[in-house]
């Protein structure tokens, strides 16, 4: 099922700076082949819903195998069935 | 991997009052063998992440299967490595 | 304006385990006034909504006083015409 | 007290499409003095937080009384004392 969303990572416990984490997620859902933007707060994603939350648990297991030790995600998903979702199309 | 959670489904367009589609949310992440809790803004769930983004996967799917239109979700995730994550270890 | 709404305050750079720093925000939440009610993922709130962001703003105010360097606060407000909000109507 | 944030306005039972509910929010913020940046899940904001949360106030009271029945915002807000907190800090 086609899906936009929106993801961003929060490391606890990282220090005060989480810029290289945050980047590093951005990253990893960069390369898991959605459509990726980045803004201020958080990276909004273009694909498959099922392709958006392998991308995130992704993100979790390889922030974790890197060292961090506590994460929060928040996740927006949003699909419909009148038209295919696209980040393009909810800008105006 | 082990994480706790907050999923909260809002269908868009499905008139003022979105109790009937709630409870179906609801309904579908309890039946989906996570530890659900019901709250005023969505619930709380605890199992593995897969297990927990699969749950929502199947929401979205069984809704619009049903009718609705168009869904937005909020989820939070978090997993951590020091200690197991659980709902009750979030209280205080 | 009458509103429901959620408040999860996460605390950035104060170690793994930020309790303190939640239990605190929570207290302040109950203390302004509010109904509030505790859950894993944050506090559920009923009031006004000015209320509601004076007292978010009295959260960051007081934990940054305390020594917190960075917070990220989500919330949720809701709002509605047609019936009073409340956080028991959101209930079934 | 200086802030970074997110706001994302859901209106509830206005039909499938919220575009210009959405665009009447964006605007009001944009009008309210904070620098605010449209992307696909919200406006990002940036500017004292006592005047983001009075903007936010300020959209779901326009949005009712233009006919919108029911509101849901999203909103984060982050606060530091180490720097000045800005959206394109934020960027990488």
């Amino acid at each position: 099922m086609k899906a936009t969303g929106e993801v961003q990572v929060i490391p606890i416990g990282s220090g005060v700076s989480v810029r290289s984490e945050v980047k590093r997620a951005h990253a990893i859902l960069e390369d898991s082949g959605l459509a990726a933007e980045l803004h201020a707060n958080g990276t909004n994603v273009e694909g498959n819903l099922e392709q958006i939350f392998e991308a995130v648990r992704k993100v979790h297991e390889t922030l974790h195998a890197e060292g961090t030790i506590r994460i929060v995600t928040f996740l927006k998903v949003a699909t419909r069935t009148d038209k295919e979702p696209s980040l393009a199309g909810k800008l105006f």
